[in-house]
């Protein structure tokens, strides 16, 4: 008696944090930062007010380095009274200038098991940020040629998924997503009946962090690298 | 005899100042940027430098309001050796604000040109800038149910719009593009071997303007409003 075929599988990795270093590029500036107006206030004032700025500039901003660069900007200004120099804020647009220009730093095992999973998967890309800059980390990382999509959205969640699996005609019970983030990687992936891998980073940007670990059997996995990930895939299609 | 049946026909169109006012708008934020810096510099000094600085950071910022903020600022520095003072750039900041957050005023014609067409034609938004400013603008628009697709790219040339081409199988004969940008809209799709529809919006931004028209018989046309873009699908159409 043959195996039933397996059915076509769509893997889906964010980008940032999953196949290439980010988050410790933001780290690196916000300590420069609170440097910056440490004369002024401590660490944890400037991170609380940064992050309250950033919240609510996220809705006209959107997300990435321009946004943060142009909040930092405004927090800087706001913290000090007006009291901070041109020539200090010039030091600001510089280190998102440096963020926009920093070379793409891989992950450990993301060229492996790219190589090892594009000829047998269909392979995507999904991700969110500044659509310029993505799309030069792409180029630079020398990941594109493994992704035959690339989607770059301007939020992660349950409609912006669903439109990826009806544009590219994506059964979601056929869909694997793989992610450093719960929030924006996993949770809307599993509510639309798709799986999920969470490879958690070291550090994890405060508004993509839930209080709650996800809940399903069979379609949600936690793995410490991307190297695990071939296994992951043999568990999960085979109960498919 | 009956007539040869139809090919399926594309129209692509540009967004800001093709379906809605938008270089109005930054030229209003130009005149509040003059005045800011006059007891510097005259407004050509002004002009001048922004612009530089504005192409000086596209390869790193791309298009879209939130670059042209960061610019503003960076310029604005500059041209004051420093001595601006922060509260005149958090002026800047809230400028930026300003045109994010602008309603969007429709040009004149193009809701009843757009009911009128997308029940015939398969209709797409191609356009470039911030991900996030551009999809509000759609939304708020009214326009979305018209169109089929919206792509929104970091750049509008042949390469980007070959892609778009081949992601949704599309003929470059049987497609059309309306725009304002003889530069991003026009030319390029020329170049492919599909038509134009130059519909001239009363300011072009620097950055756009082209030396020569293009020659292009049967396949480039100008307009001076998308009204009367039917007539010229009709000329178009029957030479296909």
């Amino acid at each position: 008696m043959s195996a039933a075929p397996t059915p076509p599988l769509t893997l889906g990795f964010d980008a940032d944090d999953t196949l290439w270093h980010n988050e410790n590029i933001f780290e690196k500036v916000h300590v420069r930062y609170r440097d910056l107006l440490s004369r002024y206030h401590d660490a944890a004032t400037v991170d609380r007010t940064l992050f309250a700025t950033e919240m609510r500039n996220l809705e006209l901003y959107g997300y990435g380095v321009k946004g943060f660069t142009l909040s930092s900007i405004e927090t800087a200004i706001q913290l000090t009274a007006g009291q901070i120099s041109a020539e200090e804020i010039n030091q600001i647009i510089t280190l998102g200038q440096e963020m926009l220009a920093h070379p793409v730093d891989l992950l450990d095992g993301v060229v492996e098991t790219l190589s090892s999973l594009s000829g047998t998967h269909r392979l995507l890309v999904i991700t969110k940020g500044d659509l310029r800059d993505q799309e030069r980390k792409l180029a630079r990382s020398g990941l594109a040629d493994h992704f035959q999509h690339v989607e770059i959205l301007s939020e992660k969640d349950e409609r912006s998924y669903g439109a990826i699996f009806r544009r590219h005609a994506i059964d979601p019970r056929h869909f694997l997503m793989v992610g450093n983030s719960l929030k924006s990687d996993i949770l809307p992936v599993l509510a639309l009946g798709g799986a999920g891998v969470h490879v958690p980073y070291h550090l994890t940007w405060a508004a993509e962090r839930v209080e709650h670990p996800p809940r399903a059997v069979g379609r949600f996995f936690e793995i410490q690298s991307v190297r695990d990930l071939p296994a992951v895939l043999t568990t999960w299609s085979a109960g498919l």
